[in-house]
């Protein structure tokens, strides 16, 4: 069984690898300035550990895995477009470093480039792995739209949000797991238990994510603590915050989530001596607690060799247990 | 054999059975309102009539034919944000009706459900179904991406302008032929040969385009006769005229392409009038003829009888010969 690191070498490589046309300059070279940005490759080596958990050479895996990684990929250049987001990994996003016009086509060929990775795959495999990365795909830009409609309504619900973060985060983390499954002919069930398994996982990593914008050391984490706290956004602690409060707490949140002008720091502080008055973490980390046992309890199910099983569990608790 | 309108009707009565998703609402509607807009349906009903050249029942291609009608639709919600176009079919386009970000992601998802009405092909014909889509795709985004180029340069020659308009018009159509010929399981020569046929009425179909442009009856005509010429659009009209003029020609055609203010009238009149001079018509008449004889003699190759192929030349024929 290879380590976490040597499935992360495997896509790293297959990356490096790829070689675009020269022509249209403006089309190509966004999609290799977007897939050299890095970051942990997760979604893809989901592909590659499941095919290995179901005893496929993970190195055969590798264009389902690239069809996942550059389908995410084109999923954020289109995202931070419609979030108007300056910066991806620290770097200049491709509509900042280029045009939007050119960031919408040039995700547009990466959603092509997906597919034609994608339909590299055995024929065997490859109405089941369509079909799979179809309604994947479709799940994330139904979380997308979902995340922005939310913006402009005050009355979403928790249960509203978890569904939210299921189809824009945890789904891509299933369907990549079922992806590696199908291709490494698993049975149907076991491949419908890994999608459960990453679509609980997935919840789970994004309510982590929300506890960590507001509990994570400021000086290992890599953003701005406090930054969804400072642009509003509903996350699951706000939400919750606004379920909970009455009264002085009530009247603040409102306070401070409808000012246009403020100290940074001081709204962070206040917003935050708020969820501890509720005990808004203690909550989160139950939720995300109930998430993450119900994708344990899924993953014991699935019929295979504890010792196979081991990489999954590694990387999910490396995912789980960070603090920052 | 089926008529060109009972083929039509086959495209209607499936666009309007479609049901998708009633949210989330800003994803969703702006697909049934794009698809809605009508038009002639020509690459569907040309996926629908390849398949019935070669022995298929068209009624059983509907699944490939709304593959390519979706992403069609598709390129043009993003073409219409990145031409900055406030009409489509005379009606709103979906980024003015709703937003552009709204454009972006249905756009993406329409994409998302082309690949999925590909997926239910036969099996045994799928891997080769999703090549042809994929290049064809890719060669639809490089075409838009050639088109906006060339906006910025004043040094398009005639053979990039038609490996423009082959990338951006005339793929589709020799993919949906070839899709067409797949699935009815033509033999690979038949296949290429019909995809041929396609590439180059595509060529010469957009070729005709810009010359009804210009010499279309205006009585007749949808549009606004000399409107390339007004956007100063670089069609092959403009661009062998520059490559022709010389002296007044030369300067007058100089000085009304970078006039910024001017009477619309006017500007048609004088630059049609230039192209009088150098015979410009005449010429463009020319190569769209070479386009469309090098397709018929490629047609006339396709190893199947002469009265399966009246379709495919009655279609061509109205479409070539149509006067506006």
């Amino acid at each position: 069984m290879l380590t976490i690191t040597q499935h992360q070498k495997i896509i790293e490589d297959a990356i490096a690898k790829i070689s675009y046309p020269p022509k249209p300059k403006d089309l190509y070279e966004p999609i290799s300035y977007i897939m050299s940005l890095g970051g942990k490759r997760i979604r893809p080596v989901l592909v590659l550990m499941a095919a290995e958990l179901f005893g496929k050479n993970p190195y055969e895996a590798i264009d389902a895995a690239m069809a996942i990684e550059v389908f995410h990929n084109f999923t954020l250049v289109h995202d931070d477009i419609m979030d108007n987001a300056p910066l991806r990994r620290g770097q200049q996003t491709v509509h900042e470093k280029w045009s939007t016009n050119t960031a919408i086509l040039s995700g547009d060929v990466m959603m092509v480039e997906a597919n034609k990775n994608l339909a590299k795959i055995d024929a065997k495999f490859l109405k089941d792995s369509l079909f799979t990365f179809n309604a994947t795909a479709q799940g994330v830009c139904e979380g997308q739209q979902l995340d922005m409609d939310f913006e402009s309504r005050d009355d979403v619900s928790i249960e509203e949000y978890i569904n939210m973060i299921r189809l824009k985060t945890a789904v891509l983390l299933g369907g990549a797991l079922k992806l590696g499954a199908i291709i490494a002919d698993a049975k149907p069930e076991d491949a419908e238990l890994i999608y459960q398994f990453g679509e609980n996982i997935g919840i789970a990593f994004q309510l982590h994510d929300d506890i960590l914008d507001v509990y994570a050391d400021p000086e290992k984490f890599g953003k701005q603590v406090g930054g969804d706290i400072i642009a509003n956004k509903k996350t699951f602690l706000l939400l919750k915050a606004f379920e909970l409060a009455e009264g002085n707490d009530k009247t603040a949140l409102k306070h401070w989530t409808q000012l246009q002008q403020f100290d940074n720091k001081e709204k962070v502080a206040v917003v935050k001596s708020i969820y501890d008055n509720l005990g808004i973490q203690n909550i989160a980390r139950k939720s995300m607690e109930y998430y993450k046992n119900k994708a344990l309890n899924v993953f014991s199910k699935i019929n295979v060799d504890d010792e196979a099983k081991a990489n999954l569990l590694v990387l999910t608790h490396q995912l789980m247990d960070r603090e920052y």
